[in-house]
């Protein structure tokens, strides 16, 4: 019998051990779905509220840009905003996919500069340290009135 | 003695239960990365090599295909390398990040007309079913000659 509960007990630690193991690939899963929300929160509150100071609660403490028409830095979004209120004021996008892998967001979305726009197909990547935006990519590209096939650019 | 056995019994079940279901995140991981390394040797047949019959032993049962340029299913990505074959002979892509989120795997890519091209930030998704690649998405903005941060789009 003793023998018995010992080999119970090796074998419960050995699985416990494989079980932590596997704990890595769950617990990124949960950080990945909290950093889709956090990109998502801060996108809008950016882009289609123009709203700097609700934005910067989700960024880190930098903000590396790599669209080439924003400034670096927390302050170069400031800028850009303050520069889409008074010019772009109408701009909204509509998010059509987020997906995330370890750090990085990304975002596909239409981008419209007011309702009757054909807009613009956007993916964005973002980067984020501890939970907080730091880093930016984006490439975007003007829906063309025709295509070669009917399955739109979403 | 007897009780003892079966609450290590109970208790191992109830390891091996929970156990089960980290499982999902590390299977997961796996499928993703080989994922990435599909779509790459995918992406370099079709778009660098234009190698349409490489390219295809990646493709699914069929190829949903959102690029405005491009017809729709792998006989429109064949008819569009033997395009680009004749037309685009120097086309070459630069891949600068490779993601996967489940069934979707984002690239990044410097695209270049030739080696002297400024080129074009590109970000792609496809969609995969069964590690094979069924859908594709893109965005392409070709690179200003200057931006307001020394970032690079990349």
């Amino acid at each position: 019998m003793r023998t018995t509960i010992k080999i119970s007990a090796v074998l419960a630690l050995a699985i416990l051990a494989a079980c932590g193991q596997q704990q890595n690939g769950s617990a990124a899963q949960s950080a990945e779905e909290r950093n889709k929300e956090t990109v998502i929160a801060f996108y809008d509150a950016a882009i289609n509220d123009k709203d700097f100071e609700a934005a910067s609660a989700y960024l880190g403490d930098k903000y590396i840009q790599h669209n080439p028409l924003a400034a670096d830095g927390p302050e170069g979004l400031k800028a850009f905003l303050a520069f889409a209120k008074e010019n772009l004021s109408s701009y909204k996008v509509e998010f059509k996919r987020v997906l995330a892998d370890g750090d990085f967001v990304i975002v596909h979305a239409h981008a419209k500069a007011n309702p009757e726009d054909r807009g613009s197909a956007v993916m964005d990547i973002f980067r984020l340290e501890d939970g907080k935006v730091v880093e930016h990519w984006d490439v975007i590209q003007p829906i063309p009135e025709t295509a070669m096939n009917e399955n739109t650019m979403f």
